[in-house]
């Protein structure tokens, strides 16, 4: 029988309202008790090996409600921005510190194959909706409405679904997001059924794109993966390739590279090749692109390239059992989350990874800048990653590159990068948390670096580059800091 | 019993003579069981999870000898070059393809604290000895022999027991080499019985040196630490630290900086700080910061960059297990090791690991050019990196500097670095290695790199730097090629 999750059911809709209707309270009850046995109690209560001193986890919990809500945000139309982050958005749903929203994430790759993607899904129909005149969601960036590609621009690119409004958050604060589950999404295609699929998009802006050895040069290549939408396989397979062939949108725009997010692919002038990577299987890494609260420093904001508030951080370990620390920098802190991932190497080569719709379970709270004092948490001026292992550190070229770069600093980025600037960031940021969050003096700080800390290409093709520098937390298993 | 390896034995040279005479046919008993226990026999017989088809296995096998032999090649004054790799060096033992070679190698830090790491040690003893007008070993470095800092100027530091010559090697071939065991060097000194120490020098060309935050700027730092040479502890921990004094040698020079290798630190003069890192735990990953073959553009070539002969790849994953594949350049090959680490960080930021003496047991298997065709390892150009799960290609900012750089490339490359190049050529390796050795398509490559393979950054403090590319060998493991 349908629960509200099988859009091929005749009577899906009133299923899915029924569904939504029942879920709070039960998916409450879950992740309540879900919550303590993955340890998040525990993380409250701990000391060394977590940012969250006992007092603060106290200090935050009275401010919490007393009992937590679990809200559903679905990945709709009316719920989305695409391509931008902004302050002056408002929120789909406004919650308290403690309270789990289940937040739907759709990749803003999916039209390129909307039979396995988009087809009888009704949000992404809704999101992708586009004919002569008529778009589910007009805007898709942070450029001007009268661009000549379309509405924003292009000039971002992620569906975000959100922002969720914490409830209290000023500036100074700092989010604390617990990523308790992700799921992918199942192609709604009953052709597809039991699969999600994803897309891989060997684009323009990738790394290896001017530096190609066979063939037509330059090219764009898509590929379309398959994932296990039951969870029983921990792999993605190739499911074939095509040449992006220049594609006229609906409003009548060539796109001959992939320069506006979103267009759909008419496949009766593609050529598939379904010879593709054959044998082989990709680990899957499930994880949000995407993850972050609203920038101050501008109205309107390019989603690609990471900054200081998160965002396009493109690492993989973001996933399930992750937590995320955030500076707030407005009213509400503003989160929101998109560009799902199913897998994605080190660096994000070609310009994307498996780019695969998929819905997570996050629960907030909030740390109030007057309870900060002596924290690790003091002060944080960028995203903190935290796995169940390690403490991960985001180095980007610029580390608030709307700041660091003025008023253009919006398209500056993208000539500016480098990994030696990223490198240098996440240097800097290591020290400086082995100095301030652990407690260790500057040499003592610098020796551990060399012999204990890992440093990786997070991405080399989001405008501001990044690097990460991971501390394995069992290092400080004796200490007391 | 002292069975040789107990220099404080009152009978050790006798006892070691012993050793030494019964060791080969016992170890290499115990070597050919352990070998077959290892996987090596699997290695040769395999197809798709090794470079080394079953055909050239079979192919290089013909060419070794019928019994392999079992060399111990100790460290001493007589058996190692310090700070450089030579085409012409004399061989310390010349073997066929096939055969084993245990080899000691020592820090050339070691003199940081004599106490711990040379004195009672004969071997070392003999190699760090200096009084005025005597050095057991006179040149360090590739410099020239009346150099102000001393013979061979300290361009090149690492001190490499070798080179192992192997009988028939030619350029174009390929010297496959598999690193079966890795032993830390416990300190000869009966008040520290049971542990072996290791030095971390935060040095002037350690990536941090000239962007230091606190205190006297700049500054080097030298911390201790301490081993478990039973193998029972999988961590060292920090015993001390002490600020580089400025060292007058014995032969009357000052050394305000670490600026020539193994000057004999006087502790009367350095204020010792033992309450460092305390409490914490830095994980073991003994390997070979240096390893290589010699390379054919030069006479003398600084041990400090590596190149595509190897060298001082600096990279933690060369360890126990691991395997390495080397492009011969000069008859013989020349094969030496040293730069040994108990552990690195991936960038190996402060400009030294923990510097700690270790034995490695090798195994030496010759594939020549002639058998190379159509194989992963034809034309192979720079040093690969196998591991237990993984295949770990090494990115330079110049893949061989001596000839990318013409005449001054010795020193050019010290100013020529950047990760953004390495990044450029793991890349480049990468894509080659999925496309030669794989037999992928360019796009099939460049999709798997971007979801499936791993950049990291591996030293920053190496003239030449590197990234490295890292793809997991169970990728591959339904395709056949």
């Amino acid at each position: 029988m349908c629960l509200g999750d099988d859009p091929t059911c005749a009577a899906f809709a009133e299923h899915r309202m029924r569904y939504r209707r029942d879920m709070e309270p039960e998916r409450r009850a879950f992740l309540k008790s879900s919550f303590v046995a993955t340890g998040g109690a525990a993380a409250l209560a701990a000391g060394g090996l977590s940012l969250v001193t006992p007092a603060l986890a106290q200090a935050s919990r009275a401010k919490s409600v007393e009992r937590c809500r679990h809200y559903h945000l679905p990945a709709t139309a009316e719920t989305v921005h695409w391509g931008y982050f902004s302050r002056s958005l408002k929120p789909q749903v406004e919650i308290e510190s403690g309270d789990f929203v289940t937040i739907e994430t759709l990749t803003h790759h999916a039209n390129d194959d909307a039979e396995r993607m988009v087809a009888g899904d009704p949000g992404a129909e809704s999101v992708f909706l586009w004919t002569k005149g008529t778009k589910g969601v007009a805007r898709r960036g942070a450029g001007p409405e009268d661009a000549k590609l379309g509405p924003g621009g292009g000039l971002g690119v992620h569906i975000c679904t959100g922002p969720v409004a914490i409830r209290g958050a000023e500036p100074g604060d700092v989010l604390e997001v617990r990523i308790l589950d992700v799921a992918p999404r199942p192609s709604a295609n009953p052709k597809f059924k039991g699969s999600t699929f994803g897309s891989n998009a060997a684009a323009w802006w990738g790394y290896h794109y001017k530096d190609l050895l066979t063939g037509d040069k330059p090219r764009e290549v898509i590929t379309i993966y398959e994932v296990d939408a039951s969870g029983g396989r921990d792999w993605a397979k190739a499911v074939y390739s095509f040449r992006w062939p220049g594609v006229t949108d609906p409003d009548g725009v060539l796109h001959p590279t992939i320069d506006y997010p979103g267009i759909p692919v008419d496949h009766t002038k593609t050529t598939r090749t379904y010879d593709v990577l054959k044998g082989i299987r990709v680990p899957i890494r499930p994880h949000f692109g995407v993850m972050g609260v609203a920038p101050a420093e501008a109205e309107m904001v390019n989603s690609i390239p990471p900054s200081y508030t998160g965002g396009n951080i493109d690492n993989w370990r973001i996933g399930k059992g992750a937590t995320l620390y955030y500076p707030v920098a407005v009213a509400g802190a503003l989160f929101s989350a998109g560009d799902p991932h199913a897998s994605q190497g080190d660096s994000e080569l070609c310009g994307t990874a498996i780019e695969c719709s998929l819905t997570g379970t996050f629960q907030f709270v909030l740390h109030k800048k007057a309870d900060l004092a002596g924290t690790a948490l003091e002060s944080l001026d960028f995203p903190m990653i935290e796995t169940r292992e390690d403490w991960v550190l985001s180095g980007f070229s610029y580390p608030n590159y709307l700041k660091d770069l003025g008023p253009d600093a919006q398209s500056a980025i993208f000539a500016k990068s480098s990994l030696d600037l990223a490198m240098q960031d996440a240097f800097r940021k290591m020290r400086q948390f082995l100095m301030h969050a652990k407690g260790l003096t500057e040499d003592e700080a610098i020796s551990l670096m060399s012999v204990a800390v890992d440093f990786g290409v997070t991405q080399v093709v989001d405008g501001n580059w990044g690097v990460h520098a991971i501390v394995k937390k069992a290092i400080f298993a004796e200490r007391t800091a």
